[in-house]
């Protein structure tokens, strides 16, 4: 029952959901951690002038922007007659909301260059913002966990995060997972090999849109930009070829003229795939022609990860980019990195009912509250649990028995405790247990004993 | 050196500052935990109508507002002669960042109803955006980590988090930590014993500049707004008496005239400290009858933590609050909670020297690379290093070893691993303690052994 006080895309979590988005961080961030990434964190909002030149004109326009504070009103005067929201926007606004977490990395690796040994490898899990039309699987406020190392362009890296990937992967359970590799330079020799009126950025967008709109539509628009004919079946067969890494290469260094980009390409996906341990990994991976990724600052690798069982969009995106903290006064820094999409993997886990059962957010112990100075009584003892690492609360209105019984199973609380007259005059609790429901009158001492037991 | 690249007051973290925030967070949520609070996240980004008319006009000036998207300023059609910031931005602006987690928790709370047993006890912890003046201690993005606890209004929650606020800093080791506790109405109850120009919310401002300007701008701020001399007197009075509870509980009846709002504030303040088990408070607590807190939304007890150590403003805020969720259509719901805020908490275990020592980040293992071949040997071993739970990283090039070991010192590295033609032959791997600089060549089985033993 959603009202009209929230906004769409922007979700909020009740506790079962935060137990399971818990459950899958605990996973990347214990694996980010022995793959040697450190964590980080970077600032929510940006100075506007970050982020716009960064995400292609289709990224921009989903980028949140926030208005300056004070009067920006009077401070920007501006010409009201030919104004316009474009032109206005950077008047007055000078902040936006992150749209990712690799730009606000490429910054911060530029603002911190003297204290940072290279190659340097972190890790940050936090919010990002993007003005979508909200729908399954694509927020408007979602939560990426990112992995990048940056300051070597060894391609050992590439090698490394794919393992990153398989091993979170199959620490999930989650099945039917393809982990798909291109590289920039691979479709930059692909483009290059024919001719056409597109330029390369024209070219990524239309093959971009193979996943969503088929073959036919990639087709039409490659006409539309000046490819023969000839050559549009060419490159539909090269996206429709199945086989090894081996046999696609063969088959394009069959069908296409061989250029140095082309070679490039190939040389580098050679050396991922053949040290790619294929006995460790659980999940196929593969080359997609086809992977252009959006992102303008991909210059090499691209990964992204898609699951057959569920039609979510992608899991995980990444890539390597080496120019990415040009734009902060940093040259000569290549970087490599993924992105997992907690909200998308836990739509997925959700989906194949892979969330183990236990993750409950019960509690231990509920006191019963029988009047002022029982409470009081109760109250010590619930403090001393709490020092044991225990949860424990006391009801806090003395009402009547079956009210109070009645939260403690909603709340889905393992014992009930209660004291009373008798109990205080015996310097004993009555424990009832929920689930057996088997009550019986113990000391203190005695409880302790029984929690180490039962743990 | 802070470039011109990142936001004044808009901070980022480095791994040894994560690592930090990281241990006083563990701490707090531990004993949000066996407190019985359960999780809940909710968006940073709410309608702006949500936040405006919460926090009063000097809070409201301080929210960060989002730009519509798209086409807003046509959309706005704003008839431009008139314009001023204020009126203009309602209409290009729908959304802003949250000013802290009691409003959306309202809002949560709201929308939410029929899923929730009350009382519900949740914790949240967030960013949280304010546009103020940046300085020690006060960021314009900062941390808050909230328990509230809402559909009750049994004093008994006020006693239990005064047990939390006092678990916590004892789990920190913050000593010189003062607990100061007020009352609304007790406030009121005061404000109503004398006759003035101000209202309450004046005089609650007014009182609020005392920490920061002193008695002696006060009290003229009072004579403008209409008190008399000698009421000032007493008022002053009354905040420089030092006594128990009981003490400044028996010195306002003397000198005020009694009211009901008095004695209400009274009689609640009581049962509080009369329940508060001083033997397991390690921190001093006390009637403060300063304590205004400029937010709004306050109508029954107020707390405040400050350290008397450190001078960075309050580490702990909160209060009770009886008729917040109005705003969302739901009435008749009180709830009370206090937020830590984890950027002072961090600055004050920092002045303090808390922070313990062994939060360190170095990597376990660091394997030299000596080459394709043999990085592939190593690489195997990484794997199954860290299948165990152990963190391990390939130097990425094949650089000299001086190079390698360079890296390895500068990452503070417990061992490095080198594999060479020699090792491989023999199926063995070479191992330096970094920390005693001893070299021993072992097998893999006997690095597994040692490694357990090692723990």
């Amino acid at each position: 029952m959603k009202s009209n006080f929230s906004l769409s895309g922007m979700p909020d979590f009740a506790p079962f959901q935060m137990k399971r988005r818990q459950y899958v961080l605990s996973i990347i961030e214990k694996k980010f951690i022995v793959f040697g990434f450190s964590p980080i964190s970077t600032s929510l909002v940006e100075k506007r002038s970050n982020l716009f030149g960064s995400y292609g004109e289709d990224g921009e326009k989903l980028i949140f922007q926030i208005l300056r504070s004070g009067d920006y009103w009077n401070k920007a005067s501006p010409k009201v007659k030919k104004l316009t929201s474009k032109t206005l926007s950077p008047l007055i606004s000078n902040k936006s909301l992150r749209y990712d977490l690799t730009v606000p990395f490429a910054r911060f690796i530029a603002e911190n260059r003297a204290s940072i040994s290279f190659p340097f490898r972190r890790y940050e899990i936090g919010s990002v913002f993007r003005a979508d039309r909200p729908q399954k699987g694509r927020l408007r406020q979602f939560t990426q966990c990112d992995a990048d190392i940056i300051g070597s362009q060894s391609l050992w890296l590439e090698v490394d995060l794919i393992n990153l990937i398989s091993t979170v992967f199959n620490m999930l359970k989650l099945k039917d997972v393809t982990i798909k590799i291109s590289n920039r330079k691979l479709l930059e020799g692909i483009f290059e090999s024919f001719s056409s009126n597109l330029n390369f950025s024209q070219f990524c967008i239309v093959i971009d849109k193979l996943d969503k709109a088929g073959f036919d539509k990639v087709g039409e628009l490659l006409l539309d930009g000046g490819l023969s004919k000839k050559d549009v079946i060419i490159i539909k067969n090269l996206f429709l070829f199945r086989g090894s890494f081996l046999e696609k290469k063969d088959y394009v260094m069959s069908q296409l003229n061989i250029n140095t980009k082309l070679k490039t390409g190939f040389d580098e996906l050679s050396f991922i795939f053949d040290k790619t341990d294929y006995m460790l990994l659980n999940n196929s991976i593969e080359l997609d022609f086809s992977l252009a990724r959006g992102l303008d600052y991909y210059t090499g690798s691209i990964f992204e990860v898609v699951s057959s069982s569920n039609n979510i969009g992608s899991l995980v995106g990444g890539g390597r980019y080496d120019q990415l903290t040009e734009k902060f006064n940093l040259k000569n820094i290549s970087g490599v990195g993924v992105s997992f999409g907690l909200d998308r993997l836990c739509l997925a886990l959700e989906e194949s009912n892979l969330f183990p059962k236990e993750l409950d957010d019960s509690l231990k112990f509920l006191f019963i509250n029988f009047g002022e100075s029982e409470a009081k009584v109760a109250n010590s003892y619930i403090l001393k649990l709490r020092d044991l690492g225990v949860s424990a609360e006391l009801y806090p209105e003395s009402l009547k028995l079956n009210k109070q019984m009645s939260y403690a199973n909603k709340r889905d609380v393992k014992f009930v405790i209660m004291i009373g007259e008798e109990e205080i005059k015996k310097d004993k609790l009555t424990i009832k247990n929920m689930l057996s429901g088997v009550q019986e009158l113990i000391s203190f001492k005695q409880l302790i004993k029984k929690l180490r037991i039962g743990r």
